[in-house]
């Protein structure tokens, strides 16, 4: 198609595909404004100059090294539909020539706060384990059901990271009338109490909280940094609610604290994921478990696809993108968790 | 204590007591402001004119008859601390007199949104069942075990009945950017409409939601309303939670809908409670069950004690009561549900 | 019309007319559900008992002795389309025998509460007086033009008085992040808190505040409680907003303190009406000025007849109202302004 | 002082002042935590190499050459205080290298989205001109008063341009439950609707809104689009308010729209300012006029201050600046418009 003047998009979402990512409308439409050239990550290199030369954009996050990249002379974007960058390009360079680096992570923002909106009410009110008397026969009737149970409304909450997971989180808990802190090292005060929370230190957020939700990434420097000191500093019967990676907290340490009655749990994340079969955190009274389900629905992912679309249009019009995050110089290094394996 | 200025109270709370509704403060408070005369519900009639004749309230709801009432020249009002109003005096001359009756209900309209919430979410997420999945280590991960999960943000939500529990559950809604739909005849469309709600008829609300709330009194009128047409109507896959009185429902009804894979459903109410062992709901799948626990937190009860202070010192000055329900010459025939006999 | 089973309705809606109250279809509406009687006020008594025996509203505030009433033996409601009750009719009879007085001053809230925020926007910015300036070429640019100006954002605000205008005022300034405190000693606290806003006493609500917004109605107890010492206790440079009624300043105080350059000010409402035209008040600098038009839109009287239908439709299937406002045995001697003589 | 170990940032805020931009409270904070070297924007190039080599930050947007830049080797940011762009230095070279670019205009958003909410009310009120008509004993009382007025509650409303302005403009009119519809070709649709706002042609917010507020930037592409068409299609009555800048309309076409009748508008921007003393708008009926303060208050002047230190103290950590604004790649040369003169 010698006169095909659509641009050219090299298509490598792995491992998502375009069905997962894209609604048959959406795929519609990228096949209408788009030329598409589908291969493998690891065969871009192989492509050839006719190919290469013309992509305007890269779907999905390939290995590329410089020669490769040389090759590219009008790419202008890689849109990573993963959450995660992997280590497997020169990411200076791509910073250098300023071809945007993005990604579409926030997708799972909403599930995720939805999920974790729905395990802080389960614990509160018990409800998994009063589901479970019932259907044995060994329920108990009103008030007397109801010795733990407290409410969210009113309540002292406490965020860990205030990303698009936080945001939302925050979104989700508006009707509560509750008084949230957040602790983010990276986010300037100012635009935490924009957002209508209380900016705090880590020890006043995990200190002064009936809920504590965590959603901050890992990063090269915060691994493990909430351990058996941290939830020994909670207030007793406090709901430690798990969302983001298990790489943040010392899990054995959490469970310990679980399992001494100081504050009780939830999680979506675990050490190992699949996790053994002889875990003790499957039949830890107190905890309430979940095997990364929060964010993987499938209207997220194909909002991915929505979220490409958007920011190429706005590409093609020679503006930047704004809808998908991009990746930063100072904190690309950084932000390079482990690559997911399972959609 | 013959010079005794403090108006009179004539305390019957039964089945509650005042130390179920008052926090220690607030009943000091009670104390120092008025002279508490406590007794049976029975017992009303044989208190001394001296007592009977100072009266200014009543907290409880006693069986009254004309002849104590002529005996209560200054009584201004009787503060109901149930949800119900018992047929057991004669309130067309309490109304005829001015005496008001309120009714302190309205504390449990937070924790019954709160608890509509969660159950909403966990039908949503499945949380029961992958919890239970995750202790035998058949757990399925990340989008594997969301084949049926959806969300709330954004859904059609439909509300039956718009007094204090369908405003507090619209409350704690109000982050999930959804459309809630109304249908509550008694209350006028312009009203709901300020409520940000769209009014609809039961059919509307029925037919086009994801998750319908019934949060709808039993009235002498609406007893069974909701039968088998009513879910057949219903999206498939769509949730019906249950969280007023289990008279509004054919049960039986509900109970087929879930068991066909038509709909799912939640219930904090039922039939008969306690309910027989051998009730088929006990081990129905898609059914989360609540043993009436959705509003009997402490917190609740402690609210009704505050609210009646409140009220009685707005009429101490002469001043209408503002914090608790009055009950309507119109309607008190008709909203005389059975008595709670648990707290 | 001898097999007319429609319900009939009086109206005597003066000073009101109903194509002010009504819109076109609302009044095609009425003439379709009712059987309209149209009189005078004063004539009601000479109706004849066919029409009075079947009466079961009145639409307007006539005069009614007791013999007139009793020959009104089916109403249930008299639906005052003035903000004010007159006077003129035994209350505690239509008390007594549960006919509601009701009224609709509630459709001025919105339109009071847009006037009270443009009058303290137009005070923080100065616009009417940069306008005239502009007009008349001495206008000064940028920031030498805003030496006093100030935000609403972020402000302390008090607003006296929590009825319909106080809460649609509050509704407007949701969005300015303000730290709203409410003076209203017949508004429970905790009905203050549910609305978001703090309870506090007359006393911190003027001498902390930098916007004062005064909503409250005249009583038979307040008149003329806000006087020199109120407005010596308030911020420098801090603004008063009277919407509701004159009445209730001491308005030469008033504009002292305004001259003093203490306080600036804005008024809706005048001790006389319409002013002399050698009123002080006309010339003062510091005072912004508006002829009683804040709540007087014809969009707003509209409102009134979609009010009274609404609650009429109610009646008619023998619920309470709840559109309008009733009135209250306790309150409607103290209610009692002078009627209204402008719409 | 050899040992000083804190990073350098030269000052160099013209046509600002630090004193202007910081609170004596900031200015105390920014050195104590910085270097701070003071010089004239034409001066740079003069500073010593000593200086040039270690400047970490430069606060303002003096004139830059590739020789001077290329002395500036640890250079992380320009924090420009001012609200425009201007074509005075590489910004290719800054791209390349890394170096923010970052502009603190975000800080009139709030203040001029109060004014133009302030401009909507007096226009739907007629304040200015019943205040005049007040002083001078020819005001109308009551409804009389009010044949052209009307409520933004319940209004269309549009917004033309979603940047900061937009969204401040959209959170003060959150009270009014108003439809927002919002023509922003730089911002996808997905993110407008995140924002509760409508995406809309230019074409429907003109045509189909009671109120249309223009807060978009002047851009290379821009110029004067909004004219006689644009006008002419707007409903009879409706308001048009500019509070960006004047270049975007025929300012002719605006005058003669608001001349016939047609449309009434307000305007904080003109296409010479200061205006010539004979210039029409002066005198123009239905016109409301405002000397460009919509923005220029002492309270936004010092948050540019706080926005700095908050975003050097990120990059002081090694992370990317998020509080100010950045330049793009993509429209650094389609944003400059003209430097301001006057603070």
């Amino acid at each position: 198609m010698p006169n095909d003047t659509r641009p050219l998009a090299i298509s490598v979402p792995e491992p998502r595909t375009l069905d997962l990512i894209f609604t048959d409308d959406a795929l519609k439409q990228l096949h209408a404004r788009y030329r598409i050239v589908e291969t493998d990550p690891e065969d871009i290199a192989g492509l050839s100059d006719e190919v290469l030369s013309h992509a305007r954009y890269i779907i999905g996050q390939p290995p590329l090294d410089h020669a490769t990249l040389a090759r590219l002379p009008k790419l202008r974007a890689l849109l990573n539909v993963e959450s995660n960058l992997i280590n497997n390009m020169p990411y200076e360079v791509l910073f250098e020539r300023g071809i945007h680096v993005v990604t579409t992570g926030q997708v799972f923002a909403e599930p995720v706060a939805e999920m974790g909106l729905a395990m802080a009410l389960n614990i509160a009110r018990g409800i998994v384990d009063a589901d479970l008397a019932f259907r044995e026969g060994r329920e108990l009737w009103g008030g007397d059901g109801n010795r733990s149970a407290r409410l969210l409304s009113g309540a002292d909450i406490g965020i860990i990271g205030f990303g698009d997971l936080g945001k939302a989180l925050n979104r989700v808990l508006s009707g509560f009338r509750a008084r949230i802190r957040v602790f983010d090292p990276w986010m300037p005060a100012s635009i935490l109490r924009e957002n209508g929370v209380e900016p705090a230190t880590l020890e006043k957020v995990l200190t002064e909280s009936d809920f504590v939700f965590v959603v901050a990434s890992v990063t090269s420097e915060n691994e493990g940094f909430l351990g058996a000191k941290a939830f020994a500093g909670m207030r007793p019967g406090a709901a430690f609610i798990l969302l983001s990676r298990a790489g943040v907290v010392d899990f054995d340490a959490l469970m310990s604290a679980v399992e001494s009655g100081h504050i009780v749990a939830a999680s979506d994340v675990f050490p190992e994921e699949p996790l053994p079969l002889d875990h003790k955190v499957r039949r830890l009274p107190g905890f309430l478990r979940s095997a990364h389900r929060a964010g993987a629905l499938d209207s997220a992912f194909k909002k991915m696809g929505d979220m490409v679309l958007e920011d190429m249009d706005l590409m093609d019009r020679d503006l930047p993108p704004m809808r998908c995050k991009r990746a930063e110089r100072e904190t690309v290094a950084r932000m390079r968790s482990k690559p997911v394996t399972v959609n």
